[in-house]
């Protein structure tokens, strides 16, 4: 059957009336399949979903699952959060449908969420690291054994299927284990929090989903308790797990950096509901650490490959950027729902822009089915060590958390196009679309014709009985921003309002340009980046001739840069001679002659083999 | 009973009349205590000797031996090659007897090497934490027990024993290992290699001591075996234990830092007794990658936290700097094998003169009681993550290897200072001392008065029936060397020849300079550093006025640099404003007012508290 899409179906949808923004369910948000948006949700879904379900066997993760009820012999694989990879997955199936009506992965549904119906226990639990390897281990060692993480990714994929298909069989199993740990974790109960967040953000989704409020008080209760020591941090410090200080006091963005970032976003969900405003306050200060401090250009962090974790302010290495995929995609949550809950939706939404249109979209190959883990911003010439960044996208990891997360991240992109207010459709991001405008706004649809940010022309058109009113986010970058041929400026708050009654061109200002980074930025110092919109550039070294070297490119940022054929930008550099010394007194010259350099979108680098890559370019 | 000096007392003395430079021993080259070099030999015998010698009861390491024997009731302590703690500072303790002739450790030694003969099974066995923890790894673990590891400190504190006090109870012990290891190890039996690099050196130094053949055979094998998958390398991979390729082919310094290291002094040791070319021709490719393209410029290696690993080529941040204190000790000691390998020693001694006065000089604090494991060339101003990098020195570590390494180096170090060849007595690191001239150069003794590198003017004296032909090393930096007052210079090989009949002064040209690294280096792009002589230098927070932040000077390489009170070093810089955005379009401004910067030794940072510093200073 294909299945109806519903008004509910969308991740994040505050339950309280305290945001002036409303989300926009995924069907009312057709992305154009030839969009870049679109096109990203078109290889979603013919190639990445069908990649993590096959990898799901071959991985073991369904075997993990069969060997506990006796339907497998194989020993368990991976890690013990490995059952979050199916649930992952279950979400992307789960958008894919809200998004297409597709009836592909029923029987595969059926089948997977069978399984899981049958190793849950009677009690509720079900984690099968635990019931098939440790069971003496169940609750016993939270601050590593992910079992909170596992459910958590369980309920947010069993709210997505009942949103987006209206089928409640995951839901009946997610619930049951969130009942299972709001006895034995809720209010006056145990105290015990998760060594890796996501719980928090799954129970208060969990809480909108149902309207049942023990669990948005057991979401409430994780943030309560988190900062108080009951973790058994080991050698790895308080700092990793974020558990030294509580969060209401925590206000840098510290430790491993997707724990940080997915604890952020159930933060500010529980704000969404509660109304708390110190969380509020906290996460602000939070939001700045990270990106005002912390932040790679290409919208990745984590800087450091120990422990994974967010380094010092302004320590931005871009060779040793751990940068992990799965921290962009927390961060594009967290910043969704930043943008919810202060009703200033400007520097969330660039954010969100920023990271879609480079560290995301650099993470997957242009074939769908190869994945980068860690994203650096630099590849040396030769002898890179891989640990965790091999220099070329790879079909799956052992840690296997991205490639799932990505399909469900792109699944439901739609969702974070436009939200609606009292009176007017926000745009928060341009993609070819048609989007179903609200009743209270008159209904119909807009049409959004472009190739953003191939281009800066953005058409958009809507036939209605009384013009609709629209705010355009102006990206900070936009120099000149024109409406139907006019320069047009923004209100204060970054929007140019529209009242809109048939078509009219918006176009935002694609010129390339130079980009400098703050001065206590160590790693950045006497470099530029190439920006065009909201993409960062970079340049590799199968662009240039055979005896330049990448590293031995000097820039000159007064040098003009020309966008030339597709998404390139053309510019000139000198090249420094070779030297062997690697000290001394004395400035290296530059050769005479020049060389042509094309930039292209980081995007899109490393999809012609392993080779040299660099953002930042010498101009020293 | 005041111990004899001995001709042999000194560490690394070639057996093969291979190299044209003869080491000259310990007792032969007496520091003045005034003086820069002497100074640290004084505090390393009033205080950190002694210190260690307390550590090594209150850290548990004596009681591991004692529990063994049913003498102690106490649980393990410490990693694993706790032991090595013990055996390193025995051989501190021997190369002060050689130095001072002091019995102040007699009875301890007695004491210690007591314990360590009854914990040693009659097979020659002795490992605490295998005997009294885990027997069953016996040898059966070699990529991580660190057994060889163990075994080689004993041997090289057993050798340096008997070779300082000629007190060989030790030698008994650790000969009775070697064998063990020889009979289970050796040529034609089993096959296995250590995890961490050590035993190659210390079995050359026993075969040199002994002159018992099979012990060189033995490192030979370890040299032979290694980078042939025998380790168990899992997760950390085989690069990290240098077992990726075999040594005659791995010309990159790669992996663990100190392993590497360690691995080096061992290969170089086998060469110079074996005289095979292979091996000093890779060992030399190993160290211009190490030193050319991978060392910092404080002497320190290892540019990742993560593994403790050198990094890429020109992979140098100041901040993430590891830099751990005892890799730098392993350069040292190979950097003196190739340069008694090599026969062309200026860039070696350089090299050593750069660690001791650098990295090494400020692992150690005022006191001589604290110390730094690792030796970062930045501290940013508030949320420094500690990891293995404290703000301060501390009194000791969990992973106690570095203190106990120091003590040893120290205690040694005049055995580095100068050299004999056929006809020239060769000095290689300038310091106050007096020396005494082999008797096929004259004999006598030479006296040399500096407080060098505080002052550039060495002041040499020798009566003797005849001239004594000199070899006086000129550093690379030195602009402008004088001799008795007429500018002089070096001969090819960077050293400066004189007939000393009666007196002459050097001078060395020690005019503050600015320094700037290789244009590849990106993490020191845009900034200078400021040496003076062998030293560089660093500026502190607390030099600086309370409303000026350290990370937002910049300066100016053509301003003055002045040399004033004590060692320090006077210039001017300009302030940047704070600034918000982390990534923007245009240039920050400079204010219009000037700040006076002070900057000290590096080798002294971190004596006034905890403050940010920085090495490396921003020019743009």
């Amino acid at each position: 059957m294909t299945h109806l899409a519903t008004e509910r179906a969308a991740p994040a949808l505050p339950r309280a009336a305290r945001s002036p923004h409303q989300p926009l369910a995924i069907p009312a948000v057709r992305l154009g399949e030839g969009g870049v948006l679109g096109g990203w949700q078109r290889r979603n879904a013919e190639a990445t979903i069908g990649h993590c379900v096959a990898q799901l066997e071959s991985s073991g993760v369904l075997d993990n699952f069969r060997r506990v009820v006796g339907e497998s012999g194989a020993p368990y694989r991976g890690f013990v959060f490995a059952d979050s990879d199916l649930y992952k997955t279950i979400e992307a199936v789960a958008w894919e449908i809200a998004r297409s009506g597709t009836d592909r992965w029923d029987a595969w549904l059926d089948d997977v969420i069978g399984l899981v119906a049958r190793v849950q226990e009677p009690s509720g639990y079900v984690m099968t690291w635990i019931q098939g390897v440790h069971p003496e281990k169940r609750f016993a060692e939270l601050h590593w054994t992910h079992e909170m993480y596992v459910a958590g990714h369980l309920i947010q994929a069993a709210v997505a299927l009942d949103r987006a298909a209206g089928r409640d069989d995951l839901l009946r199993i997610a619930t049951a284990f969130a009942d299972l740990l709001d006895r034995r974790f809720g209010p006056g109960r145990e105290e015990g929090v998760c060594g890796h967040p996501e719980i928090e953000t799954a129970l208060v989704e969990l809480y909108r989903h149902t309207g049942v409020e023990r669990y948005l008080a057991l979401a409430q209760r994780m943030v309560d308790l988190r900062g108080r020591g009951l973790l058994k941090v080991g050698n790895l410090g308080a700092t990793y797990f974020q558990d030294h200080a509580p969060v209401r006091q925590a206000r840098d963005a510290v430790g491993h950096a997707v724990r940080q970032l997915y604890l952020n976003a159930g933060v500010t969900d529980v704000h969404l509901e509660t109304g708390e405003p110190a969380l509020l306050e906290a996460m602000q200060a939070q939001w700045d650490s990270a990106h005002h401090r912390k932040m790679y250009l290409t919208g990745a962090f984590g800087s450091r490959h120990r422990d994974e974790a967010f380094g010092d302010d302004y320590e931005l290495p871009s060779d040793r950027a751990y940068a992990e995929t799965c921290a962009t995609i927390a961060d594009v949550h967290w910043s969704w729902r930043m943008l919810l809950a202060t009703g200033e939706p400007a520097a969330y939404a660039e954010t969100i822009e920023r990271e879609l249109h480079n560290a995301l979209a650099a993470a997957v190959g242009d074939d769908g089915t190869t994945f980068f883990y860690a994203n650096p911003l630099q590849l040396r010439p030769d002898r890179f060590s891989e640990e965790n960044a091999p220099r070329e996208r790879r079909a799956w990891y052992s840690c296997a958390c991205c490639p799932p997360n990505l399909a469900r991240l792109l699944a439901q992109v739609s969702a974070y196009v436009a939200t609606s207010t009292d009176d007017e459709l926000v745009l928060h991001l341009y993609a070819d679309a048609e989007i179903d405008v609200p009743a209270h706004l008159g209904g119909g649809v807009l049409r959004v014709e472009t190739s953003y940010p191939d281009d800066g022309a953005v058409r958009l058109r809507h036939d209605g009985d009384r013009p609709l009113r629209l705010a355009l986010r102006v990206p900070s970058w936009s120099s000149r921003t024109v409406l139907d041929g006019a320069p047009a400026e923004a209100d204060a708050d970054g929007y140019l309002r529209v009242d809109l009654a048939g078509a009219a061109t918006l176009e935002l200002d694609l010129a390339p340009r130079w980009t400098r980074a703050h001065h206590r930025a160590d790693a950045l110092r006497g470099a530029r980046a190439i920006e065009v919109g909201p993409r960062v550039y970079c340049v590799e070294q199968v662009d240039l001739p055979d005896d330049v070297a990448l590293d031995d490119l000097v820039v000159d940022e007064r040098a003009p840069l020309v966008r030339a054929d597709g998404a390139t930008v053309r510019t000139t550099a000198a090249v420094r001679p070779r030297a062997d010394a690697l000290y001394g007194p004395t400035e290296q010259d530059l050769s005479a002659g020049e060389v042509a350099v094309v930039a292209i979108p980081f995007a899109r680098w490393g999809n012609r083999g392993s080779s040299a890559m660099r953002v930042w370019l010498p101009v020293v």
